[in-house]
């Protein structure tokens, strides 16, 4: 294993025994935003914290771009970059659901080293680096592998919520390809991302992702044979509408119709 | 812990064996609807199978209500009736996400008698009887308790899906419900009414039902300090549009609303 692969291991160790002492027990949950509720928690706060003061001692001259707490905000050429979402589905967490999971890439400049994504609670970790896409569960480790589906009328899609379509544009995309798909899934955070690197759900299409919620996740969806772009088919490098597919010819078609 | 339930136990054991062994791996899935798509599959049938000869060799003379067989399709008076859902959540079962249970519940006439429901890659047990309502985390069994929530725009709500909410007079009801709750939530299945009862999500509402989906969590839900009815607030004896609460004040202000 890589030594960036190696730390984020330990890193994504460090966040399960914050997570693990937090979940289900009686936390007091703030809201972060103005304009609607976008929950956050000590837990969140204290996991980023702990995985950036490990980074920042161990490669001083990395950046960190996380959910919680000020750094940089975009991938900058020749500089390694971390990408932190220290809970990704705060809503899920809060509500008892073991479907959120914390979040870590790195990227050298806007090219993805390495991603790693883990429910500690269920025991499901997936990484990916240079040497593949990995996925552990019970001590067992297996390659990730996307699986074929050449069209939407065949595909599982999964999307976290209606809401996430904001815009009457958004939202009569996502209907027109949600009729035609076999079975659309809801909830999921970063999951959806996951189980589609791993071959069980065939597309996920979401808007206003922030950068933490899908640079971690990229580099796991690439090493597994996926394909993931914004809306208009461009590497994704921030956040934004997003559109991930296990084929490519099931993301060509979604493209074709968004 | 009474005779009964210490069956049930078994049972979901048994469960638990098949659904481990069959999740995530390349299972057929069948249609069994004419109109959607409503997925089926052979671990579906046989853990209903399984749990089905297990009563009848225990106790020949209950009656067994299950969702892929058939048999008896309503309590009945002076008679017990075991009420089963094989895997509750067969789309997230085969989307690769761990949040389908299995859920078993006992009725003596009308009246819940125990309630159980698992949810074996993650490690939760839920269950409920005369003596109390509980649940069973890596090998820790605490008492469940629903907790205060006396309004819904301080109320974490939840639904699987917003296709549950088929007719006008429904899509209505939910989106004057969702629009004053303090958060909602998609996805779930079961698990939703497992949290309510744990104390992690305050309501839980959602329409056409079947028995097996919701009978089994009645005890549960109870036996925590919740209340479950149907959109007219009678009690349930089968499927249907249900609401539940763990705080009786929110139940009365949703059925108000609808």
């Amino acid at each position: 294993m890589e030594a960036f692969t190696a730390f984020a291991h330990q890193l994504a160790d460090q966040a399960a025994a914050l997570t693990r002492a937090g979940f289900r027990t009686s936390i007091a949950v703030e809201n972060k935003s103005a304009n609607h509720f976008d929950p956050v928690t000590k837990i969140d706060r204290e996991v980023e914290a702990d995985v950036r003061a490990s980074i920042a001692a161990q490669y001083p001259d990395h950046h960190i771009w996380g959910e919680e707490f000020a750094g940089v905000t975009a991938l900058a050429a020749q500089n390694m970059t971390w990408v932190i979402d220290p809970i990704d589905g705060t809503r899920a967490f809060i509500s008892g659901m073991p479907t959120w999971g914390t979040l870590i890439g790195l990227y050298d400049g806007d090219q993805p080293v390495l991603g790693i994504a883990d429910q500690p609670i269920v025991g499901d970790r997936f990484w990916a680096d240079a040497t593949g896409a990995f996925w552990r569960h019970s001590n067992t480790t297996n390659a990730l592998s996307t699986r074929s589906c050449a069209s939407l009328k065949d595909a599982v899609i999964a999307a976290t919520s209606p809401a996430l379509f904001e815009s009457p544009a958004q939202k009569t995309s996502w209907q027109a390809l949600s009729d035609r798909a076999r079975l659309v899934r809801w909830g999921g955070d970063w999951y959806n991302y996951a189980l589609l690197a791993a071959g069980h759900i065939d597309a996920v299409i979401e808007c206003g992702l922030g950068a933490y919620d899908i640079l971690p996740l990229r580099p796991i969806i690439e090493a597994a044979g996926g394909i993931v772009t914004n809306w208009q088919g461009q590497a994704v490098t921030a956040g934004g509408d997003i559109v991930a597919a296990g084929d490519a010819r099931l993301h060509a078609e979604i493209l074709a119709q968004l």
